[in-house]
């Protein structure tokens, strides 16, 4: 069935079979999809976040590299990063999708039904947003709203010298994918399906940022969506402070490595300039990292350090112990 | 300057200027611009609305026909119509651009100029949102947060049988605006000017919709987007109910009589489908029209009464007195 078939608002009644409808819920919607605007109280004493991210096929993504449902999966994920990297909880979303008219009706469901995968794990309720006709390529942009207890909400701001710099999980596995996907299908038949799930499929680290911002030991916090390269600048511009990364501190997952060798392609870079990492970059009090560590451990997730925050200038300790000017930055969306 | 010269950063620097940074302020936004997420603490006891809506080039717009600046403002100013259709107070907002990497600079400018204008005149912040790189036209994805107090919002569901129904100002007045435009330059110079600005700079019924809450008398509530004849169906859809429009009652302006004229349309047609008005339709039980009619004076502009909600059906009563069925629906995305 094709979109021009059920027409704007037969999809509209469709999306709210999937995604819930009117009725209020224990999330604190009092109005869901169907009217013209989403209605939340936030729990007494707390503080809301908003944040917005938009995906443009042929920038973003590519039809043929991810299934509809990874797509909606990831552009609910991105977003609910950017919660975590508040350290808020995500409470619900709004979804903005711009489809050509000959879409199949089953493909915007996989898409939706991707978001509300992802949205059923947070406990994020998909709220309302807007349907409406594409002319070139798919857009979907969403808004996430997350809440926080103010004293525990963590900013880009607030890095000092000193600071030890932890980062969870491993990085560049998504760029791994990423670079296999550009190969082409006999580089993607050859990679571990790890490095792929890790660019179709970003797991947001919500439960790592609250479970650490709950410590009361983070200065500042981001998630990795452009590349720790350029993200560690964002932390240190808020804060006004540089920083020094150990290379050889940087975790690279055996599939990455495995993937960047199959690619002929330096882990390392992949892992610094690659981007859509979507795990955390954290500044911690050097007497507070033991906390933080131990606290993320415990969601199930590692976090290591991998260098420290100084007065000023971005450094790259190399594997031979010589330093370097950190490489530039990631991914930008108008490069200069 | 073209984007590719100041890049993405760049681009955020400088909107950040236009719009305001990271600070807090009165409005409620603890963190604006420049960090992962805005935050925002409402006041105790009110109830949080949020909605989304999102312009495509060519199918909402396009560039010859308004400004970047009236593009900016109409992007926000219809999320504000959706506050205003919620009985609610927008307080801040956040925007989704998509442009093309050779845009001017100037350009983004002027678009976002264009959204603090609106925002302005209403006491919106713009806290944050994203710029990426569009593929095939211009996307904008505003979403807007406002909020009011739980026993003043106003829904869609709540209309009964004998509700008298009630637009603001005049209908039609956009539809016309949009009809000169894609006549040509030729029908644009012989319409009135106020038919285009009603189409490039649409007025939120903010404090109309406001005022009108504050009596107690609305039972349903809904901005006229999409046409009188369609939206009307979508309070019935949601209170169970129908409703009986007066074609004679139908507010139209000299200006929009004018240039139906000039384009050899029908005023009403104009008025019951062209969609894009933003003007209030509400459902006020018979006892309450005199106090919701005079709240709504009170902000300077008019409110008449169109008809009235019955069990079922929806019906056009024409001025030469006979009935027909209301005519279809406004603008669909996906018509079938």
């Amino acid at each position: 069935m094709r979109l021009s078939e059920v027409g704007e608002f037969g999809l509209i009644a469709r999306l709210a079979r999937l995604i819930g409808g009117r009725e209020g819920d224990a999330s604190g919607i009092v109005l869901g999809i169907g009217d013209d605007a989403a209605a939340f109280r936030p729990a007494p004493g707390r503080l809301l976040i908003a944040t917005a991210d938009m995906l443009v096929e042929e920038v973003h993504f590519r039809r043929d590299w991810m299934s509809a449902r990874d797509l909606g999966w990831k552009s609910l994920a991105v977003n609910l990063s950017d919660c975590a990297a508040m350290a808020a909880e995500p409470c619900f979303a709004l979804a903005c999708v711009a489809l050509e008219k000959e879409t199949a009706v089953a493909t915007v469901e996989e898409l939706y039904a991707g978001m509300q995968e992802l949205a059923t794990h947070f406990g994020v309720r998909l709220a309302g947003g807007d349907t409406v006709r594409a002319r070139g390529g798919q857009v979907i942009a969403v808004t996430a709203i997350g809440d926080v207890a103010p004293e525990q909400m963590a900013t880009r701001a607030g890095a000092r010298p000193g600071d030890v710099l932890l980062v969870t999980s491993t990085l560049g596995d998504s760029a791994a994918g990423c670079a296999a996907l550009q190969a082409g299908p006999a580089a993607v038949a050859r990679v571990p399906e790890a490095v792929l799930q890790a660019h179709r499929r970003p797991w947001p680290r919500v439960a790592e940022a609250r479970a650490a911002a709950v410590t009361g030991g983070l200065t500042a916090l981001i998630d990795l969506s452009d590349g720790l390269a350029s993200d560690v600048r964002h932390i240190g511009e808020e804060s006004g402070v540089g920083a020094e990364i150990d290379a050889a501190a940087i975790p690279l997952s055996p599939a990455c490595r495995e993937a960047a060798a199959c690619l002929g392609l330096d882990p390392l870079a992949l892992a610094l300039s690659g981007g859509e990492d979507y795990e955390l970059l954290l500044a911690v009090a050097p007497h507070r990292v033991s906390d933080v560590r131990a606290a993320i451990a415990a969601t199930g997730t590692s976090a290591v350090p991998i260098g420290r925050v100084v007065p000023q200038g971005f450094t790259l300790l190399q594997p031979d112990g010589t330093r370097c000017p950190l490489p530039g930055a990631g991914f930008q969306h108008f490069p200069t």
